[in-house]
């Protein structure tokens, strides 16, 4: 039985108490993932500070699956830790990350609440100290992309994006360019780690083809995350590559469509997570027009066995 | 005459007052040059404010020699205001712009005093925003390059390099990273302004030939000064151009060599400012392997009519 005692100090506080819970459990059911967002920030942060630490020391470096594809212990530091963190406090919940998948993980995308994790995305640039380097953090539930964060640890910079509630970086509002004509864009995206000659033909003659379009002009600072982030920032017009993974994906895809982007596949379809190509641009229509101009590599999907 | 009539507080003061006086003159004549390089470091400033403020409004844009050679208002608003305040400062002095060289004038390097300037490098960055413009400074005399200032004004980082003095950003000292074998290297180019066929061909297979050797990557922020500058500071190994000019290299010339890199032609002969090509390396075994790899495309150099 409530009783009213007056506006006693101990009385105001229970009542503010219970008003910022019942706040809380409003905020919760509203977004329910809004927790882990706030929680795979505080995560990237930290893993940042892992990474410029890791800077400052000599590293040792070792290949994977190309002489251009390398990897450190600091890459699979940051991703036990941050695998680890996620276990304790969402047990439930799924993980992909890079490292894992290295060490013989599967990377098949259930309807279960996933993590998909690159701990380091630039990880050339990290071992060359090139200064842009990122942790890469996507969420996704019912195989649909719920938030993403992109900490650029050498910048620092902190992109975030909630699906519906707009993308961000460092608590300023992102927008693309919202460039509709080719001929007026830049490009963003990368050589890749693949050094057969054939496919290095395929990718410098997709560049050739868009080039001579004209346009304005193809920039690349060596990671997907970054390079999809300047795009969400509207210093790019748009960022395709073949090649890459779900966790170099994850992250930056939603900071993008939440940004007011447009995700396509590279032959023009629907953008397809699992498939290791996407089209991220500013707009539905230079989206579609640079997928005319692409030239498909033969690739194995992120779910392939 | 003088009197010695004690450490009274006028006396003290006239004393140290002739005491900095003395310096000033001593360090005068030990570098000549010092005065300039201050004040190119305070134009630099200036202009990347006003640069920066640019940013924030609509821009007109004009195209120059191709679709992909761009010039704005800021461009020539920028270089007119350094051309006056170093023409007031320093009227023996030559100077040389990117845009009184678009304007007609000629750019032939004599023995004289020379400011070598490029207001914005990057200007198809900066009508895009993408975050990589820089204000270029440099400076020659008897046709050596004895001072170079690069603004990287988004970012806020000044490179500066004097000659037999060091290089710095923000008073960082910068060290090359000294790497000498190709196959651990990261490359930064650009595909440039020309979207003739042929000469986007040369350039392309340039970067094919390079990456299969293999390299570990190329990458390329979209302006040469900082490009340069990113190899001054160890994060890329070497730089390579062919179809720039002499006030995209001038200013970031001096800050590869006083951070302990080498300038050589892309035919692995001398360095020639008005050559319109350049590799900029971490060490010259490294500079010489990549002049093997480069197939010339021709080029009208800067001192000709």
């Amino acid at each position: 039985m409530w009783v009213h005692t007056g506006n006693s100090p101990t009385n105001l506080f229970i009542k503010k108490y219970i008003c910022r819970r019942w706040k809380q459990g409003q905020e919760k059911m509203a977004d329910p993932w809004q927790e882990c967002m706030d929680y795979a920030i505080t995560l990237a942060r930290k893993a940042g500070e892992v990474i410029r630490e890791a800077l400052k020391n000599e590293m040792a470096v070792m290949m994977k699956s190309s002489p251009a594809d390398l990897v450190t212990a600091t890459d699979q530091k940051v991703e036990k830790m941050m695998l680890s963190a996620i276990k304790e406090r969402f047990p439930s919940h799924s993980f992909i990350g890079e490292e894992s998948v290295a060490a013989g993980e599967y990377s098949v995308l259930t309807d279960n609440p996933t993590w998909i994790i690159d701990p380091i995305d630039g990880t050339t640039n990290f071992v060359h100290r090139f200064p842009f380097v990122a942790v890469s953090i996507g969420f996704v539930v019912g195989k649909k992309m719920e938030f993403g964060v992109v900490y650029s640890c050498i910048e620092d910079k902190m992109y975030t994006g909630r699906k519906g509630k707009g993308a961000f970086c460092n608590d300023q509002k992102l927008q693309v360019s919202g460039q509709e004509d080719i001929t007026k864009s830049v490009l963003v995206t990368e050589l890749g780690s693949n050094r057969e000659p054939e496919i290095v033909k395929i990718i410098l003659s997709n560049m050739e083809r868009l080039l001579c379009i004209p346009i304005h002009g193809i920039r690349g600072v060596g990671t997907a995350a970054i390079n999809m982030c300047l795009v969400a920032s509207g210093g790019a017009d748009a960022y395709y590559e073949m090649g890459i993974h779900c966790w170099d994906m994850a992250g930056a895809g939603i900071i993008i469509t939440e940004a007011g982007g447009v995700l396509l596949d590279v032959t023009g379809g629907p953008f397809d997570l699992m498939s290791r190509r996407i089209i991220a641009a500013s707009s539905r229509a230079l989206a579609e027009r640079i997928a005319k101009e692409i030239q498909l590599i033969p690739l194995q999907r992120d779910d392939e066995e």
